[in-house]
């Protein structure tokens, strides 16, 4: 089971995240590709240090809105959508290739992340730009109950998709995450280290009415913003070897 | 002798240029990255029409400063410039690559440009960018007496220099360009052919003392602001086939 | 029966609209506030346009969105809404009193317009920000059959609405305008010069089902993107002294 | 001798420095006004705090260029100077009169601050800005040699200056700051706090050759970073009553 973290979400002269705590103990890192955090600088820094750990690598592309660090949804038009999502994919993947790495896939940020997940427009505009790109890269998305829905409309545009599961958030028992202003909807420590094992063991999780649920998840997105979330990646990583 | 014109200024729902008009006559449009202007939409629409009118097509990357239209200088250190040419430079080739294009060169643009001919170290960065980026791409400077300087540290680090020339500046003795604040800096549509005429004719033009000074360029700077400018154009391009 | 106009929306090196010709033949300028268009020069031109004129002012803040122009609906929450709200309203109301002039209402533009008429607490948020701004401001609202329930709810927080018409544009039955994209929902000349007549007459439209509806405006809200469009604004200032 | 610091230094998802710990031991919070720091619910946020505390207040404006936190010089015209720090003044001026607080000077940030201070033109264009906005507000400068000539120019626009020394920085003879770049010039703690004696106690500092100088300062700046600066400002508040 590998681990994905969403890293280079600095942005001029403000920190944020433990980067290089971080990047050793997982296995893909999603960069921010300067539109809701990450600059050029902060691109360089963070792919040469996924460069150091032989980190895979990922796009991390976001509605246009650094000041709301692109947790708010934007009505943009599907063609805005492929736009923006080649322009960040493309400024990324160069300047990757410029260090000798190579991107390998992309998962949308925060509001285009859940916006692609409920509404199959959006999927449609992000699968539509995955494929214009000059080089094939995978899909992340939410492992969820009707992946094999997605599954066909990737395939249809010849993209791979990579399903992700939450280590510390409940999911509902229709497989989806509980909203996170729900009580309940983020895990403690304990809880979060027994998901993670019965992701890995048996690929189940217990949803929030109890009963076991399927969650089919190729990654684990784990989350690297502090020291005590840099403690928990490493017992994590123990883990999913 | 070729005419290259800097296009794709637009920027969301603010029209600038003829592009439409231009394209055809031009033989290298220097694209804008998305720092001083261009976004993603007017980046892929302007490839787009590159693509159609089978024009060369180069990255046109500016300091960090939509408001001031590149404009401006900016303080930015060595490591600053290297990182947003990167950024730029990559995230227009790959949109241009996503289209079955290739970037082949590299103009500054603005007040980077004029910092580029000013300074050595600004010079040195952009070499250095574009050295570290993985697709060998040229760099379009201003023609000057200093050509062979230039020349040099650009060979030093594997890059080929273009040398362009204005249809519609005045030139000093020294071989730069008047300063715009100056009496006489721009020349009429009837100074303009004539030293477009002198300039693939002999290699010359005359300067503001009114002596023949030497100009050796590969490429002539025209714009394409109005329909003035693109009527202009056509006669610039009669004579330069 | 007064005209309303948004001005001041030129950006940078960008103009727009035809601010010079357009505000001698208007009442009421809408200046955009730096947030979808406007910057510090473009307001302190605009503003001191409107001295000249003596047009009276109102601001015209947006989601921050300069790419879209404010027009991309944007998940802002309503403590959000206040705070971008109160900024620009400050912002141009200091430069404008800085020219001896006072902003005397408020009017969201594009997107945080639309939200506002249909969403409660979007209006809601509205009203807040101009309540808690230190001097009283008006707010313009599209004139519609809820008119009373608006009303209220401002009277309650002390701010007086203003109500506007379109002149262009078709009004179904129910007093709502017909969107952009339905065939027929902007009128041409004549259909506007008619419903100008009919509104200042008789304070009734023509709804696209052929009805007659009341439509109570204060003010008609036009456009100045071009010469045609100045050309219609002074036909329907003939309408309207 | 009073105490200055920069507040309000957050920006969107991203915070700087201790502002609810330095709040309360300082007697002037130099705020961010949005265009190198700071954002419309930050602002609205540290005027809170301020008016909390009762700390006076005074707008910190930049050039704009939030990625490099204002500190890179930028070749603003002294038009776009002056317009640019209405802007940023009447947006916080605005904002704090809608919590009953008024803005009582301007300090300008980074390398406005450094520009003001060695270009007589940009500081005759913020002395305009400060003349033009509707409210008299001081300006604050660095102490140096020569005050005269500084509050003469200010005088002759109706303006007061304020003088600050700088508390953990060494002095060169000349009364100027030394280079950050060059050894020696940032004082470790027990450096700092000696100077901040010497400055309260006779108004002199010893500058880097040993000899003491003098420096008529009205305030003294202060750094509230991290904890360890908070801390010291804890102990510069006690030799500054």
């Amino acid at each position: 089971m590998k681990l994905n973290c969403d890293l280079g979400e600095s942005f001029g002269a403000w920190q944020m995240g433990q980067d290089e705590l971080v990047m050793p103990h997982i296995d893909m890192a999603n960069i921010a590709c300067g539109f809701h955090a990450g600059d050029p600088h902060v691109i360089n820094h963070t792919l040469a240090l996924a460069k150091k750990c032989n980190t895979e690598i990922g796009a991390h592309p976001s509605y246009p809105d650094t000041l709301g660090f692109g947790r708010r949804s934007m009505k943009c038009s599907p063609a805005e959508i492929i736009d923006l999502m080649l322009y960040q994919i493309a400024a990324l993947d160069g300047m990757a290739q410029s260090q000798g790495l190579k991107l390998t896939y992309v998962k949308p940020h925060g509001a285009l992340y859940n916006d692609m997940m409920a509404d199959s427009q959006i999927f449609a505009a992000i699968l539509q730009a995955i494929a214009q790109y000059y080089r094939p890269l995978k899909l992340m998305i939410l492992a969820n109950a009707d992946a094999e829905n997605y599954r066909k409309k990737a395939k249809a545009l010849g993209i791979k998709l990579i399903f992700e599961a939450f280590a510390d958030r409940r999911y509902s028992q229709s497989g989806s995450l509980l909203p996170r202003s729900q009580a309940g909807a983020v895990l403690d420590k304990n809880a979060t280290l027994a998901q993670v094992k019965s992701l890995t063991a048996s690929g189940q999780v217990i949803a929030d009415n109890g009963q076991s649920i399927r969650i089919d998840a190729d990654t684990i997105c784990v989350h690297g913003d502090n020291l005590d979330s840099v403690s928990l990646i490493k017992e994590i990583r123990q883990l999913c070897q």
